[in-house]
């Protein structure tokens, strides 16, 4: 970290402040500007809360220079990670097409949706049995019985299967029947989620939350991988701005931002990341365009009978024109 | 809800739409203008996605009239809402003040922050022994050691304990020690957490994510609330935006907007509003003004020394003067 | 626009509302809902401010249903409005490929710069003569000399010029040399300027402000079409967000949206959009594949010598490689 | 400035940085920390744009230390700036409030207006004869016209007048009316317009740009005190954020961030801030605790028949209620 004094900073509060950083065993370098000292932390200082300098006298600001995340970075892990699902590697040369419904509403609607999603080209399925929903009174999913449907889905299918846990306490049961289990947008700071999922030994697809930067979203992966779990697959789903045409506004930056960062596979969730159905397919394509390793779509057979989320699901022939779609985009960019 | 239809939409499609309302045991109200018809939907309809008729041929967007929620809104329970405190009752013409330490960090740091803070006026100690930290590296709160550390407080100064929760299986331990569970704002749409704390029986604060709407805080009240608890203390606290000279944005506008939307009290906290201590007082001055029913500040004996937020702590003798100040404006709003 | 009456609205205030409404010429259907009351207006009543019916008692809120533009709309115009840029359409199969530097900074450069992007291939060169900088002590541009220097260039390359004009006094300089009178982010809502190149016959290209809605850009350009001048060229440029990685976060969702929207073409502006080179060949593919119709990409020689937005300006070599890889995009998505 | 070296930064790349920064006629200062090796600048390096040394190979970020606004800065000037207004001194303890109607509609509307804001005990008239409006269609303010009645307004009650500007062509002409010419928020950014008024010799009210940071404003206010104009009064008026349930978000964080930084009187516009006349008066209230030296408040005597803004304007009697209430606080904070 860099400790900026003020202008007026004397000289007995810059020797407090070397004092302070060499209580905790690091050295520092002085530099005195023409306006503003600043004195310079050698070591590692990730463990120490620069707000402890700040409070100093005479200090106007700190500057952290070190990334604080590790496991997750690329200065620590240049090659890329891949994270095998069911026969293909994630983060590899192949686009992953996960796709399915929002949520599992019947035995039939989740069986028609896999067998859909499987031929058009889908690699896994999506579908929600524990619903984070902004409003009580809205459908809740439908607990254990929707995860007893995703395994019936997958034997049926062979499609291998993404799904949500909301608390520690589902997570022994959600990995008991999930491929992979998925952290959503509003848990991606539930630290104890993230705790609890890195210790089920589960691959884990961590949803970006709405408001959450990029560097917090590394952080929250480093979480899962502190806990001896680096199966992490990454997910930009749309943060919330100014803007209210389009549910969420899908931050594209991030996809490059992410792969140059992070050694863990991105994908992208343009269904949220819009919130309206009829842009999915272009922000698809384009998410691949910028690099992304993979997709997750939300597809129903009949969205206008959708329990939650039809506005932003395909119909199924309106995904496999996505997939077509995609992967021309995919060729275009030397993938396959 | 308001359905409007799209400038070409046929007779044909109106009908479709008109049946779907009819279908879920609703009635329409049909209105022909010169370039939209629109269908007003007569009836509750919130237990219906709306989305449902987005997808319909010829919609072009819906409107939803009712308020979603209901427990928490004033439409439904005018008078102000008192929750007991102690002696005190938030929400009444009392301001409450909730003071301490952002973490319970030893026996002595929380001793001396209790009775400093009782000292200068507060009527509830807040500390954190469960702490939701960005960084896995970060100091993660003394846990249960916190909460027989913050009962002793409580005995040695007789004032009622605020501390967090983070997961449903910390609820019960949280409520064998705390007076107040606070819900943090990073856990506001944490849903298993909210249906948790509105079972466990005890006074809940709780506080708006920092990615929330007004309207979501309220939605998530309601699941508190439909648990059959409705002591519930709302808290603004600062959302994110573009302007990061400030840790966050404090919703001044939030106060007289809850105010009047919900009979819940709604309280203040000033120190993540701004995170920064120079301008707590300033902004606690503005909450009291703008009709806050209290204040929830960060007090430290030693910012310095804290290992979390201490940039955003007051010192003792800075909450006292805080207390001084925010009670002459407490006096010119006509409050105690 | 509907009004929606308050739940405990009168009859003489639903009376008032409807004669309010009558006396502006318009007609008004009444739905009687469980709990509210809906007033339908029927009649064109955009040029009223719907803020007067919120005023009357007993009304909770009004909602528009009309959009606010109609020039812009595609409902008023279905086909693609085509935009001439010299041997080209814009809007059409083919892409439009801008480039050049951010400022013109000397002979030179700007020659240099022209004959690099052209040998990439870029149909247009831009290069801004007035600059709009956040600090008045930064580079302000060349002013006219600037703009002979442009033409310098179009004289030497056969590309024409695209170039800001920053007041209304400046646009009858500007439109001397530019054959685009380019409209920066921060003057979109410089409602005096967009009169003004409305009035002046060249083609605008219009960037949307990084604190606009995709609505307030369409409204812009309706500001210049008012004016009789329909060549307008609209432009997403990244908006701001709480993400502060990159400069500006690109609003991708905005492409499709748009060409929904509005017949107008749409371009997308990857370097401002993410503010560091290293991203932009990325967002330039994501761009093309979301559906846009061209791309505006600052390029300099030496761009750790440019005296602004250097480090979001490609090399021409960079540039090269991304003509190349958006062309192989453009063709996945089946254009030119 | 500081230049922080990438991780695998080379002796030689941060040789050539040196040489690069000592080519400026700089110094430096260099720290070699356990991952990084961090450049210190010494001198002031504010002229030189920070990207030139970000694209230098080997260099990771670049983070300035020197504040980029001198005249404005308290740093360069501690005392209170005073601004006269008529008899007051906006920035001393006196508070200024400052009424009126959005627009000027009628000579009857503008002195009826003018009579009732000196009655409640304002100390300026507001009102717009130039109005920015998002729609072309919208009314755009009467024009000369406009302040020919202002003008008569202030003759009749003695009131100076605050108007604003929206190009550089019309300073002139406002300037002849006008006690206080006022930029308003989509102007922030209006540089030819910020020069203009520079020039003009006339009492500037600034106010923030909806989606400009602190900073910005200030550079802003360098920008006309750099033309030799020092008598500029800043206005926060409410920032774009998520939050769509009021029009803007008041900063309340700004007021005391502003009254810290620079020595410029500080305003509040709750009317804009909100949007909503029911939470203006609160919101004012806040305003005053935190610190502003004044109020500027939409006042129209008819507010169901304003031409804009009507929603947010209050009518005189609720504004001399309003008068009531901020001078209790005003005394509660020390002031008259």
């Amino acid at each position: 970290m860099i400790i900026v004094m003020r202008h007026d900073a004397s000289a007995k509060q810059i020797a407090e402040v070397v004092a302070r950083v060499e209580s905790h065993g690091l050295r520092v370098n002085i530099s005195r500007g023409e306006e503003r000292t600043i004195i310079g932390v050698i070591g590692d200082d990730r463990p120490i809360d620069r707000t402890q300098f700040e409070l100093l006298d005479g200090v106007e600001k700190t500057v952290p220079i070190l990334k604080p995340f590790k496991l997750a970075s690329r200065d620590m892990h240049p090659p890329d990670s891949l994270v095998p699902l069911d026969g293909m590697k994630v983060g590899g040369p192949q686009i992953a097409l996960i796709a399915g419904p929002c949520s599992v509403e019947s035995r039939e609607q989740i069986l028609e949706s896999a067998f859909a999603v499987k031929a058009a080209g889908a690699v896994a399925l999506r579908g929600g049995a524990f619903k984070p929903r902004t409003s009580p009174y809205s459908f809740q999913g439908l607990g254990e019985k929707g995860l007893e449907l995703l395994a019936e889905a997958r034997e049926a299918t062979g499609l291998p299967i993404v799904t949500e846990a909301m608390s520690p306490e589902q997570v022994p049961l959600v990995a008991r029947y999930a491929d992979v289990i998925q952290i959503g947008a509003r848990n991606m700071q539930n630290y104890a989620l993230l705790n609890s999922v890195g210790e089920a030994g589960r691959t884990v697809l961590l949803k970006r939350g709405m408001m959450s930067t990029i560097e917090e979203l590394l952080m929250s992966a480093e979480y899962i991988m502190a806990q001896g779990n680096s199966r992490v697959i990454l997910c930009e789903r749309g943060i919330r701005t100014f803007e209210r045409y389009t549910r969420n506004t899908t931050d594209i930056n991030a996809v490059p931002v992410l792969k140059q960062m992070t050694h863990l596979p991105v994908i992208l969730d343009p269904s949220h990341g819009t919130g309206k159905w009829e842009y999915v397919t272009a922000v698809a394509r384009a998410g691949i365009a910028a690099g992304a390793d993979g997709l997750i779509i939300e597809v129903h057979p009949r969205p206008e009978e959708a329990l939650s989320d039809g506005a932003q699901s395909l119909r199924p022939d309106k995904f496999a024109q996505l997939v077509t779609e995609v992967r021309r985009i995919a060729e275009a960019v030397g993938r396959g």
